[in-house]
């Protein structure tokens, strides 16, 4: 039996109905766990605490079995001792539960003969009865449209889904992209994949307008074959796939098997499925995050040409190299652009008119040459995209004054959506509290207006690399079906 | 003539009486400028402003030329328009100034005919009067030793020292060293180099016991051969070196050109340059910092079996990849180990025993855990250096409290030194205005207690692993005059 016939987007994640098994009698200890985290999230279906021991729990009737309950239940959370997950899965199947999240651990992940064990009893439930499991060993479901969660997150979504086999991973991916102008509409962190893996998970949201963007954390896949067709499914449907395939090295494998269970596959294989499929390859977290910023928020460039717009002169110069490092180029503007770049820019201290274009943070009227510097630069015809930095600590450094960067931001925003190529900000973290705010304040504006930002020039140029190579490529991929 | 001979660290680094010549008639102004970012610092020499249409500037006498100046001058800071510099200069010289820093740009760095000439002018007038000049179109010194800097910059120094061909990145440099526990103790910023260049300021911070390492940020040098010979010294004399060559690929040969009218070099010039002295290649400003930190921080590891001990399930998988792609090893640990560890950790959720190490954020009993898994894991025999993570956000998504994060540390700082094996500290960015603040008073802990901490796995295993090269590498390097 598959999932993929017998599971929808809807079951996953919007269940009208959800019972907490194993939400504790100690209510202090249940605000913060699984009852609390879905109220404090605002869940508007009906939640059930499931305890034995208690008939009311957060101001919610408790019943003593998921049997008890008098309603249908979509979704129940198995947050209950590993030995006694069997059971009390039998007991959902009988009740007729769509989806369940075992959230315990304990099962094949540990490597020893109980864990594996009690998961081969979880399997065979599921084969037996057809009930969905999502893990076990995992956090399950994050989905601001639907008000559920799995930790005290913000409520705010988008077009970003977040496929993860890591628990702690998905946490981190959510609460670092808010911080990047990434908002994930659709979380899911699936563990062991006992039944419910990454393919099945695919071709769920390939069926899901509100998702364009899908990164995946994965350590291994059950079906090799059946996730290249779930991934080519969700390209077809138009959607972008940024993957992070952990565990190819020797250690990584084993340090898998150990952690979900999974085989990892080998790094040949893998390489393949990247070239044929035109998915993205990441290689850490963050990078995920990175690499969604650039297709949510950067149109796509003509070509690799990066014009390069700063505002101090070696920052600049260690930005070019990053550039043709990571593939892009930084050509030299020909002798009609350089002129009009000296008519605004002239000889002042820290100003260049080459590419990289640098204008002296020091230097009268640097707001106006800055945005002069943009059309210019854009309407040069001679680069694709510009990139621009911004050194939070320079006002500080040079006696000028917190505005600067305010007004840095304020000329970016008026003049990025009047040019023909793409801008994208780099704009490192504060290094004082002065400057960290300033800098959280700025990286808001700019998300807000559709601005790309990055904290790095490796972050950046890397990810504009990687969606270009993307979009070069995507003709490739137009007919799959080879 | 060269500058090798005439100038001493005492001369550039310690001057005991400074003529500030440009400093402005508007006190507002110039409380931002040198003279006012002098005094600010603390500044115990004399101080004599230079202003023909002022008497008293910050509540300094002021004299309208160097050479009204009745007491010897040491040092002059030049920050006076272009074209005025020649004259200036050679009333320095007259006045027996011995060093000139000239802040002021519009010379070579310009490609403009004018900034060409100019700058052949003040070239003259060092070949013609030995008059010593850093610059121009650059910040000069910044040594808190001496209570000299360019900028508001914190007055703690170390035993760090960074000599730096963009004053842009020798601020950014300062101010991002501060954050991870370095503490720039002399810090140069020496542009066109028309008189002193790298090749003179290695051979005198060579002779400096205060110095230990030094990192540089280099376009190009004007004699390789000098540059080679001055690295040597300083290997030979003990220093650690980090090197950010820069200018390498065509654009930013251009750039570099533009920039500092230097000569970038080849790609295989400075690749055996690196072979050959043992200094250490990095490609960004931070990452020296990074460098400099693994430095300091990190006991020298006896190879490269790192074992992860972390707080959650994913990030350790991540971890142990990023290890293998720089070149570090995860092994697998034995069954008397494994066996050790199990006995801490049992089967709870998020708890893995292989390497990496997990230890639930949840689990009861972590801090405990966590110690006794450092213990088992520098015990063992099977590592060199531990490598350990913690997840800022942790204890907000999965209901613990900020002490968490504050009783990681102690545990961290009461076990650490305890250990026959180095140990890292990975601690993220906080990505909430509370996780940021306990993260800045963690790392700060981490820090003044001697513990290496970095932001990413990639900047601490890329450290790492080029810090082992080093001490694998440097007996090649103890004869260097093959």
């Amino acid at each position: 039996m598959t999932s993929r016939v017998r599971i929808s987007l809807k079951d996953i994640f919007y269940p009208q109905s959800i019972a907490v098994i194993g939400a504790s009698s100690d209510e202090q200890k249940e605000r913060n766990s699984w009852t609390g985290v879905l109220l404090n999230f605002g869940y508007q279906g009906k939640l059930y605490p499931v305890n034995p021991k208690a008939t009311k729990i957060l101001g919610l009737q408790t019943y003593p079995s998921v049997k008890d309950i008098p309603r249908p239940i979509d979704y129940a959370i198995l947050n209950i001792p590993a030995p006694l997950v069997p059971g009390v899965l039998q007991d959902c199947a009988t009740k007729g539960v769509k989806v369940c999240h075992i959230f315990t651990s304990g099962f094949a992940e540990t490597g020893m003969a109980q864990g594996v064990k009690l998961q081969e009893e979880v399997q065979s439930i599921v084969n037996r009865t057809g009930i969905c499991v999502i893990g076990p060993n995992c956090l399950g479901i994050h989905c601001p449209d639907s008000r559920i969660t799995f930790a005290n997150l913000p409520r705010k979504g988008g077009p970003a889904a977040f496929i993860s086999q890591t628990g702690a991973g998905a946490g981190r991916a959510i609460i670092y992209g808010c911080n990047k102008g990434i908002y994930f509409g659709k979380v899911i962190s699936y563990g062991n994949a006992v039944d419910l893996d990454s393919s099945d998970l695919l071709e769920i949201l390939a069926e899901d307008p509100k998702t364009k963007y899908i990164g995946l954390y994965i350590e291994g896949t059950k079906n090799g074959r059946r996730f290249f067709e779930a991934t080519k499914k969700c390209l077809r449907m138009g959607k972008v796939m940024v993957i992070l395939k952990s565990g190819l090295t020797e250690a990584a494998r084993e340090t898998v098997a150990s952690h979900t269970g999974a085989l990892g596959g080998s790094e040949q294989a893998w390489q393949a499925f990247f070239a044929q499929t035109g998915a993205i390859r990441v290689h850490t977290l963050e990078e995920i995050v990175h690499q969604l910023v650039a297709f949510q928020y950067i149109a796509q460039p003509k070509g690799r040409r990066v014009g390069i717009i700063g505002r101090g002169g070696g920052p600049g110069v260690i930005a070019t190299e990053i550039c043709e490092m990571e593939g892009l180029k930084v050509p030299a503007y020909n002798e009609k652009t350089r002129e009009q770049l000296r008519n605004i820019i002239a000889e002042k201290a820290g100003s260049m008119v080459r590419n990289p274009v640098e204008i002296g943070v020091g230097w009268a009227g640097t707001q106006a040459g800055y945005k002069d510097a943009f059309k210019i630069v854009a309407d040069s015809n001679e680069v694709d995209l510009i990139l621009t930095h911004l050194n939070p600590e320079a006002f500080a450094l040079y006696g000028g004054t917190p505005e600067w960067l305010n007004d840095s931001i304020d000329t970016l925003l008026q003049i990025y959506g009047t040019l023909p190529i793409p801008v994208v900000l780099v704009l490192p973290n504060g290094e004082t509290r002065e400057t960290r705010a300033l800098v959280e304040h700025a990286r808001r504006r700019c998300s807000r207006a559709g601005l790309a930002v990055f904290t790095t020039y490796e972050s950046a140029t890397r990810a504009i690399s990687k969606l270009i190579t993307y979009y070069e490529s995507s003709h490739k991929f137009q007919d799959f079906e080879q």
